[in-house]
């Protein structure tokens, strides 16, 4: 079957279905941290734990990393380093004194204080997928380039679903702007249409200083009540192997300065950017990551510092990476240990390699979500949208991933498992006995609207019902419902004088040409 | 496989889909047992496994099953049971009792004994799907119900796979068959198209006679043989609440005399045949299928007993089962828990309530595969094919399955968190340094060909790529090698003289007239 015949399955005097579901009869679950009560999978024993701990030491020690940023390796020669050139090494003894002045819990409390988040310890927060330059929905049936209208529909569904704690970079990269002065526009976009935590990419002094600016005008602080604790966050990549780049230190140390939530994520393909075998890939991954830790507890002692992993595998035919496999998954884990280890919170993915939102998709991603609930994960980047190795956002994919995202927050539910008398429900089994139903009984009736997860997007009527209703797949129904939100998407409500305020920075930093770019 | 025909497979030249993927080339896992190597997720406290406990304790004591079968109440009441009527109340000193005869880990040997199973420890078995009384397919794109053919087909698919560990009930209901015959001729396919572990309908005497008879002149075995240890299997489902009916106790008394294994799975649905409380419905769940282990190790002490668990829910809005819920998954973790608090082997299944091999079928079984391994499975059933809360049958939903169990169990490979000199690998990270890349060095070489999980269905191309070989969703890439595996089947070797015997077996009790039926 060809794109065509999927074309006509998809078509066929269907009118109506994108009135099908009202959004606003999503049965969403409420706004709220989830608490993550599985105990992590542990693939590593403690001397497993132990030889990726000796591996990472002696990375730093002997081998070094590159720190391609003059003011990192001055800083870090003065913090007592061994710096040649670019060469950074640092011994054990620094690196496990800086990281254990990392907190092991941190908050971001963004211009909504009710959208506060508590990263570490047991909760398990998703954020939207970040950064594809490309966008696919079922309407386009194609891959095309993101745009500030694509992009800010997706801060919308970022908004809107109570899944989604966090607005990570931008949901898809809308170069229909200029670069130079696209964060202007994303951010006041993202400022505007959700009151959830922001991010700021770290790709240079202008975009960090201005995302920085933002935030702070948009929650109304002073400098002083900003840097009381983090009101945003960025995310660096390191360049593995070993490597550092300018850019991504220059956002770090600021934003370290500013008192603000730090996330590094060494993107550590195995057999490509990182050794073959996942315990090296795992080793290397955490050098590069707890170098950058340990700058940035230089800098300031009791930085809210993340350690993120970004470790899979790539396809040893072709090269290609692969997302939500058995080895990502064993990485995720292997990661959660190492970062119980070292007292971080653990940042992780929710990943596919799939190009359509069909079921390769959503095993992938089931498998990577799964991953991150068994690692510990406190912060789950990519949680919704991702497609094609990140290179491609998707709006249906999006609300895909957000039904499974409610459902791992259901699963973690603890009335689920309670195991009372009014649970076990003796005097219920009694009364119906061996000739009746339960659904009369007034233990069920009680119980009725609230015992069960209601889906928003699953499918569960049979198949006849499924046919009379228009026969859709589930990307197609997720088309519609995605057209309803927008349809009646609400911005949440932001002060007209810190709006002004919003608008008056762009509009002069645009003035001023925003961001020196190379184009 | 070799890299050769890897490279052909994924090369270019993809004129006509269907010769595009061929079967001998698929990457598949060899034949094993896998290990779980897992700990549980063991939502349930202590306290709450014994509360569990004392909940099906109480209604086998106080509350009573209905045995609709006369000859097992009569053996029951010779164990000291309390009959009255259909009504059976025992003891859970009786209960136990039995209970603590049951082997936690025993055998099936069919006629290949390369094939033989363990039930029971650290092993998780997949079986395929069973007992859909209709066939989906991608080409058809139309629910039909199931033939000779489609059920052969699917047969062969479970043949095929080597993931797939057994093969349970009829994959589809060939409806074309009488009723009266068609367990003869279901049994002659499935015994001469594979050589996997079968299973036996407790669906009347005639029918579970010719399938051991079948069984038996299959393998070669004289009757001393044939019970010497467990060669097939039966499974039984109570009538929820609270009942076994007349069939399947017969099948499952006459298996356990003829010592064979036995499955019982309640289909304890939260809501409609059970409490809605979780806890209440396993407790129900675990109460009916006690009292049945009871009956078989009074009749056979050390009968070869496992716990099967099918407790889900209702949609709550409109009485329809959902399959794969977060409710499932618990309940699914808490059976497991009580089948080791018995010492029992654990059956649990892969389902789904999505009606076409969609995203939502492949969350929805992903989330039941996943809660399999976390529950500590030892039999998935279902675990290949099922589609509608198993009334359809799909070879291509048979395909994306088998592409999860693969990786399931290479997630369960040990080598994936081994953290030896040679996995940390810290030479090659010295050499590569912080500008190379690891392809090419001797680390990553010598392991090339076995580093990762290969796929056989995903497709891990970029967009582009994926696209000039027809942009084929998943659905439709599986129907292709679907196509494939059936052109080149072969049957797995069966001597002459059994094959015969066989057939002599169907043709006379054919003229017999075989099972009666009410039509």
């Amino acid at each position: 079957m060809s794109g065509q015949s999927e074309k006509r399955r998809r078509g066929g005097g269907r009118a109506g279905n994108a009135k099908r579901r009202s959004a606003s009869e999503i049965n969403q679950m409420p706004w709220h941290l989830p608490v993550n009560c599985d105990p992590p999978i542990a693939p590593l024993t403690d001397q497993g734990v132990e030889a990726i701990h000796e591996g990472a030491m002696h990375i730093l020690e002997e081998i070094g990393i590159e720190f391609l940023n003059p003011e990192a390796c001055a800083i870090l020669q003065q913090a007592g380093c061994t710096v040649r050139g670019t060469n950074v090494r640092m011994d054990r003894h620094f690196v496990m004194d800086m990281v254990s002045k990392a907190p092991s819990q941190w908050t971001i409390t963004p211009r909504n204080p009710d959208r506060k988040l508590i990263i570490g310890g047991r909760y398990i927060l998703f954020g939207n997928v970040s950064s594809p330059p490309n966008y696919w929905d079922v309407k386009l049936n194609a891959k095309v380039p993101g745009t500030r209208e694509t992009c800010q529909n997706l801060i919308k569904l970022s908004q809107y679903f109570n899944c989604i704690h966090f607005v990570g970079g931008y949901p898809v990269e809308p170069v229909d702007l200029h670069a130079s002065t696209r964060h202007l526009d994303v951010l006041y976009d993202k400022l505007t249409l959700s009151d959830k935590v922001a991010h700021a990419y770290s790709l240079g002094r202008e975009r960090v200083e201005d995302v920085v600016e933002m935030v702070r005008l948009a929650g109304g602080w002073s400098d002083a009540e900003f840097e009381a604790s983090p009101k945003m966050y960025t995310n660096i990549n390191s360049t593995s192997p070993l490597k550092h780049d300018f850019p991504m230190l220059d956002g770090w140390m600021r934003l370290a300065r500013r008192n603000q939530g730090l996330v590094v994520t060494p993107f550590t393909l195995a057999g490509a950017m990182a050794p073959v075998t996942l315990s090296g890939a795992v080793a290397q991954s955490i050098a590069e990551a707890l170098c950058a830790v340990a700058l940035a507890q230089w800098i300031r002692p009791g930085a809210a510092c993340a350690l993120g992993t970004f470790t899979s595998n790539v396809d040893m035919k072709t090269g290609a990476p692969a997302f939500g496999t058995p080895e990502y998954m064993r990485a995720t884990q292997m990661t959660g240990q190492m970062a119980r280890f070292y007292g971080l919170p653990l940042r992780s993915s929710g990943v596919c390699a799939a190009n359509v939102p069909d079921g390769q998709a959503m095993w992938e991603t089931s498998n990577s979500l799964w991953a991150a609930v068994q690692s510990g994960s406190n912060m789950v980047y990519h949680a919704a949208g991702w497609l094609e190795g990140g290179l491609i956002a998707s709006p249906e994919k999006f609300l895909m991933d957000c039904e499974i995202l409610q459902q791992i927050q259901r699963y973690m539910d603890p009335d689920l498992v309670a195991t009372g008398a009014q649970e076990i429900a003796l005097e219920a089994i009694k009364s119906v006995g061996n000739d009746g139903h339960f659904f009369g009984t007034a233990h069920t009736q009680e119980r009725y609207s609230t015992a069960f997860y209601q889906p928003f997007l699953s499918e569960w009527s049979n198949f006849e019902g499924w046919e009379a209703s228009g026969a859709l797949w589930t990307p197609e129904r997720a088309h519609a419902l995605y057209q309803q939100i927008l349809a009646e998407f609400e911005p949440p409500a932001l002060e007209v004088s810190r709006r002004d305020a919003l608008a008056d920075f762009v509009a002069r930093r645009k003035r001023e040409g925003g961001a020196p770019t190379d184009f």
